[in-house]
């Protein structure tokens, strides 16, 4: 259940039970980054959850014990998202020092408290089908969306993960933001890049703001 | 968390749990409003929710502030829309003091409280792909179906709202009418436009009427 | 909330809870039916509700105040349709009387008991548009459609009711009938029609048989 | 709600709650038997139901009475279908005791005590839309169809119900089998016909065994 | 209920509920090994359930009397698959110990602690009906496929049993591995093979890892 190379991830969403011990959820949290897990928490918009917590942490079995210490201390684990950092076959030639950044990311980013999570798909329809396109195409389109999102450089700081076979979807993209505008700015101006407006299949979409556990509970307690 | 133009959006639909606290809900909308936000609150009909919050402000936190109050008052949020005021990139052109109305509404226009919200995405299929679709035919269909709409002007106030990257749809609409019929004209003579009929999708309809959070609280009593 | 023409209706379908009160019910009915309103009950068939409750009122307030307070009355509000009646596009040259009795219908019909509802959608899809479809060939459509209707004639009545914008689907379908069998044999035939086979997309379907409400609810305790 | 000819048929699916009287569910099935209906259960495997009840009687009334009968004797219905017995359209020249058995079988039959439900909808697709294709052409489909499900005669009785109009698919599939592995053979090899594979819909499959009330429910209880 | 030939396979997913009983469910458990069932139970990661049991036995009653155990110690069943182990129609040929190990699989394989199970389903869609495409072309797909698995031989373990008629996929795939980016290599890497890319649909995934019944329940108390 360890990883020889990159992190296992985990993103928990969760509700308040009426047996919410604010103090457990904040020793379970300890507890992970004791044991080389990093965890950032965010207060989440709407009814899909009150927060949200990203863990990353080379052993499952780090992640499992944190989820169930969440649990225990009164967080409904109300939907989740399961995914491992990794290199795309795309980015196979980048330097050795950002590929390392893609498998052993740090977070949070400075001065960027606004989330967002979604996972997608590429699609498989009969006339927009992924997975019988040609290595070339996909390249040049993966190459078309980097660029569009480097246009957002400063202002949204992106890591996407890959899940085929460990979750629902194919990868979870996560942003932090300087501003919620930035979060649609991003999202909208790609889906016209021809990867997504062709082949892109969103999820549910997941928005808040960074907060340290403590604050995030104060707004949560019933 | 702070919006630098424009205002951040959600709407909570909620139902009256058994411990629904009437007061208290009335001090969460007044220490909202108190925090630079507007709330409007409906009556619903249905069995999806009994009351709906709109809430405009600038800041994300008095939004999140404003959920966690209502929750913690007895009001069960079962469904919700977070957006962000906007103008769209099909009317950049409009003069100023209009541009000013879309990013800083003023809610509710008066003698129109009929109540109706959905939102929509605008499709990505083999022969009805919005987004490879160039911008002047794109920019055709919005002036046709603006057209279409302000021959309701009068009796419905629409406002839409962005979302792509917040929400699970591109766009949340609120509308405000006279009566209840004019909601079902104006959607119903709308879906032969070309932009809705080949590249409109629609998720859930929530319809009532407005009225102050008292009164709508009177009927949601167990 | 008042309609200026036609009335509102919705359609309510809930099942028991553990604090179910008989009179509470009736009396929930009588109120709506002293305030303009028709009501019909039905026992449902299956898992999906245990009652129905089509009340139709020339002010949405009146079917906001019942649907309150037969929840308050230990009903548990499990799915529900909201529609207005209408009188459609393809029948506006009809006798006057006739036109009258689709806007304020007089329910339930003589020695009809058998009841169901189902809601519909035309469908926008690339080789089926309805929305995109010339007038002249969606009125003949609808007029082999009504054809096929007549041939039930003595045997079913049915109601449909407008809910673009208002609800998720387009239309309600009310059907009352003599015999279960005539409520399969009327869908199952229509389903043939080019209207149907090609445009028609259908929601949920309920069954089951009118009865007075206290009838009802005697097989619905706990 | 008394058919004039054939049976009413409801197939609900229950789980146990914690307020389970074994003797009520007991009486419930016994006062339906009295009442011109049989009733057949299964205990069902996975988590969507814990026993099935499969009832057949002339009057939705006692279809209705026992459904309320066994949700206050504690089983929670959680899915269930509704359906009339039919000779379909493909089937009229059929001699008149075939008829028969289909408007009123009898059940179960014996040595076959593995069940399955499912069920089924033709589709109405661009490239494959059953009611948009000539009667001759159905025919021929249904007659490969009936071909092939005669080569598990001796292992596997089926009963197609009509459910178009009633409730959300077309048809029910009750199936009763030898043998476990005979229920995967039947519907995997029928899948290749081309009304299955051109054509067919299928809802959520149940399977289980059949069992007598009370050894059903030795296994339910809390 | 007793398979002539092969075994009945449940995958069992459950949530600790607050009356869980660890002496009950271990009790259960061996229980079902002492009538000829395999059992393994995984940790699982995400909300979607805590733990899972993949049990395997000649007799649906003791694949059912574990489920009902379960249950009854506390375990919420809240998600399950049904199929039964085959030998394919593309794998006949095999030789007889071959054909053995897929009928009676011997779990788990050593050092391969990590869990993976999702259900697939073969498309009959328009431009991609695998039930009418010729044997010679699905053979020939499936032996690709079969080729891409076996790179990933030593690293992943992988068993195909059939559930169509049984559940509501066609086929449960479940694989063990030695870390958790096997999982994702193998699924990523299959997705475009032909067979996967133009036919294969996909249900949810769940992950996790292995573990003694005891241990894992220790992570799941409340």
């Amino acid at each position: 259940m360890r990883m020889e190379s990159g992190l296992g991830v985990v993103h928990l969403f969760g509700k308040a039970s009426g047996r919410l011990d604010r103090e457990a959820v904040t020793a379970a949290v300890k507890a992970a980054e004791a044991d080389e897990c990093q965890v950032i928490a965010a207060a989440t918009l709407g009814h899909k959850a009150d927060i949200e917590f990203m863990a990353l942490a080379p052993d499952w079995r780090t992640l499992r014990t944190l989820q169930s210490a969440l649990r225990d201390a009164g967080v409904d684990i109300v939907d989740s998202y399961v995914s491992i950092t990794e290199v795309s076959e795309y980015a196979k030639g980048m330097p050795e020092h950002m590929l390392n950044e893609r498998l052993y990311p740090t977070l949070p980013p400075e001065g960027k408290p606004v989330f967002c999570f979604y996972p997608m798909t590429k699609r498989r329809e009969a006339t927009a089908n992924w997975y019988a396109t040609p290595y070339d195409e996909r390249n040049a389109m993966m190459r078309e969306h980097g660029a569009c999102g480097r246009t957002f450089a400063g202002r949204v700081v992106q890591l996407i993960t890959g899940s085929t076979g460990l979750d629902d979807w194919e990868w979870g993209v996560t942003l932090l933001a300087h501003d919620p505008a930035n979060i649609k700015g991003i999202v909208y101006e790609m889906r016209f890049d021809k990867g997504s407006a062709l082949y892109g299949e969103f999820g549910l979409f997941y928005v808040g703001y960074l907060a340290f556990v403590g604050d995030v509970l104060d707004g949560m307690g019933r």
